[in-house]
């Protein structure tokens, strides 16, 4: 049995787990991430950490096939380098992988958190036995990301390419991404919360609550995510044409069965493919999955 | 120098070529598809052709490195077979790959014409050296292809995505796609022309003359088809994030700086990747690169 560590690193906090080469996570802890204390510190408490969650697995470090991160983005997988002034302020061009194999003595890999969440499914969860894959998550932003024959598809320059901007409604709200009507301005809980604040409501569960409640006006913006995510799903079968679309994070947790039915039904009036060759499905390893993926980096690797 | 033969195959033309190994057609001949008159007539006056053209070449048989097929899709590439009922009637489940690879004694390959196309572009056109490389195609209809890390994208059950379907007006004109306002109901030629019919011009053609002339309702339509451009442009940038997006086809053959010009300050606006990493180039092969692309498959292969 193959033995890694996946960390998963946020702007708020980090987790980091011991994960067996069946996905299965044996300890685990999370610390706060904290970067504006500088790269130095927050290497050192990560490394004490790594210590930390495999001793508590009972794994001697040598045994480890390698430590695998998902960092919220944007990061440079191939350098192995975090770029993120938004939600890791102090860690500018934070060399982690080389950092951490330094001092942990193992190989180390890293990736966008999105894409770690991704190969977390596609390995253990949802996402298991098909190919492309594409997971789109929505939580207070959306992400997502695709995986082709094999791979994480990376865009220019290995940029990760944000699917939750692409475009969905024409003369939408506008978006901090550079548009207007992308999926994140409409079916975000950011965005489904500040359309339900301006009607009355307090935030986005509330919406959801009272357009189940018959409520017109939250029917209308729990409606307009709706179709946001169905021309989402469209767009994307008509681009990589993924085997499996996996739906995740909060939004998702709660409201799987109304967003899938619509897509589904919309995906069913396809012409141009198979539609049967492509199905919707939840998430199913919800935070776990970027753990998860994230060791498999060094799983499926060496 | 490696020596091919590339084949392009539509519903009215069969197209065939000796192209060297720097994608030079050194000799070329047309042939009718006629495929209604059955597959084994198609594949004897194919094999026939070959014969001519690398006989008018001066390439002895062996020489060849093999064949490369670009067909109007759906195709299989990997049985090697043509599923196209609706431009190749009296072709179905063809399996040309194994009758051109029988007849010919040399090694064969098949992909859809617009990934052909794509190869083309990025061995010997405006496509080299890029990665991923994202091309759409505006004649009669709108079509395109996706290559990243140095592969054709396929999607589910190694369907080719059809791009030209992708979303880009909410509540658009109906498609048989079985959406509404899709990419090819907005911009391509016979939904430029239709729409300029309805308003007293004779075709696509004479619209981009009458907008071009200052006639409203025709420069209407034309911003119309420039917007959808732009919209798509920006989704294929959130999805794949192309180094490099190819606008090629009819339309842009005589309108290109039109819609490049648009579409570029469109993604100038973009925050979540860096601008300046994706580049609008036009497709500089013409007809040729479905050609010098299928001819690829074979020179790239061995």
């Amino acid at each position: 049995m193959k033995k890694a560590v996946g960390i998963d690193i946020g702007g708020t906090k980090t987790a980091i787990a011991a994960v067996t080469s069946e996905g299965r996570i044996v300890s685990e802890l999370a610390l706060p991430t904290n970067s504006t204390a500088g790269f130095a510190d927050g290497t050192e408490r990560i490394v004490r950490s790594v210590h930390t969650v495999v001793t508590r697995a009972g794994w001697p470090c040598e045994d480890l096939a390698g430590i695998g991160i998902g960092c919220a983005g944007p990061v440079d997988p191939v350098q192995g380098s975090i770029h993120n002034p938004y939600t890791l302020p102090g860690w500018e061009d934070a060399h982690i992988v080389r950092a951490l194999a330094e001092h942990l003595g193992v190989p180390v890999w890293l990736e966008n958190d999105a894409d770690a969440a991704l190969l977390g499914e596609c390995c253990f969860g949802a996402g298991q036995g098909c190919d492309p894959v594409v997971m789109l998550t929505f939580g207070t932003g959306v992400g997502g990301g695709i995986l082709a024959q094999g791979r994480i598809v990376r865009g220019a320059r290995g940029q990760h390419p944000e699917l939750g901007h692409l475009s969905v409604v024409t003369n939408g709200a506008e978006c901090y991404c550079g548009t207007r009507g992308c999926l994140e301005s409409i079916a975000s809980g950011t965005a489904i919360g500040a359309r339900g604040e301006a009607a009355g409501w307090i935030d986005a569960r509330a919406v959801f609550a009272a357009a189940r409640a018959g409520e017109t006006s939250a029917a209308a913006i729990v409606a307009d995510a709706v179709n946001a995510v169905c021309t989402a799903v469209w767009t994307i079968a008509h681009t990589v044409l993924p085997q499996r679309l996996l739906l995740g994070g909060g939004i998702m947790d709660e409201h799987y069965d109304l967003f899938a039915g619509s897509a589904t039904a919309a995906l069913a009036r396809a012409t141009q493919f198979d539609p049967k060759s492509v199905t919707v499905a939840k998430a199913a390893l919800g935070n776990r999955a970027g753990l998860a993926g994230a060791a498999s980096l060094a799983l499926r690797a060496g």
